[in-house]
């Protein structure tokens, strides 16, 4: 639990403060980056979702949970540093300009991601699949809140 | 231990058989899916490689690990199915078709990859500094020894 609530500090302190680390890399480096990681989580997102609807593999689930979880607590909001707020070159993002006005609407919505990441990550780990079930929707909701709000495509 | 232990065993039984919800994937999203989490972790090696050259941040660098291992532990063998072992469409593969002839050699190179990324990531958790070096030169062998063999770049 100790973990749990140090993680989510993380990840709305991620949003706020690019890290010297990223600092370095190029607005596109960025924008591949943060695709990268929403796209990985998708295909975990995705398995635990036919998990849910055929047979139950428990392992599977949870590996993709911790998968999730481990990229939600990762300090993305690193990868939102100036320049990233349009595309660069080639690299296309479906961010909406907006989010960059509204940084603590966002520390709101990321903080509430990782807690339900982290808590479907928990969940899974028991193996309890209604509990699954629910956990999964409740971080599908979070997802879908900052997408309406702040990617372009929805 | 008994974890990291199962965690090796998912991820060299991940090589060798396609799961039922990937099975459903298209090869190209197949692709684009590995090539995510591969991406992902190449941040994440980035970013602890500037912590040990720079200064450390225990918290990033303990973050930064587990999202490599949760990678390396999610089953990304099931992203190499058939009709992946060459470009799609727009997707460009960097694989090596030979990748699919030696999946035996291919499991092995992943076990190593596994347990190393395991060992990171336990390392990283207790902050000694030292310890994380070695370990991050030890994963990136792993990296190497499969990209050197199965990679076209390299």
């Amino acid at each position: 639990m100790k973990r749990t609530l140090a993680s989510t500090a993380v990840g709305i302190l991620a949003v706020a403060i690019a890290s010297t680390a990223s600092a370095a890399l190029k607005p596109e480096e960025q924008i591949q980056y943060r695709q990268a990681g929403y796209s990985f989580m998708s295909w975990n997102m995705g398995k635990i979702k036919a998990n849910l609807e055929r047979d139950y593999n428990q392992a599977q689930v949870a590996a993709a949970a911790n998968a999730i979880a481990a990229i939600a607590n990762s300090g993305m909001g690193a990868l939102y540093g100036p320049g990233t707020d349009k595309d660069v070159g080639d690299t296309e993002t479906h961010v909406k300009p907006e989010l960059f006005q509204n940084m603590e609407e966002v520390g709101k919505l990321a903080g509430d991601f990782v807690a339900a990441a982290d808590k479907l990550n928990a969940v899974a780990a028991t193996g309890d699949q209604s509990a699954v079930q629910t956990a999964f929707g409740d971080l599908g909701k979070t997802c879908k809140a900052c997408h309406q709000k702040f990617r372009a495509d929805d």
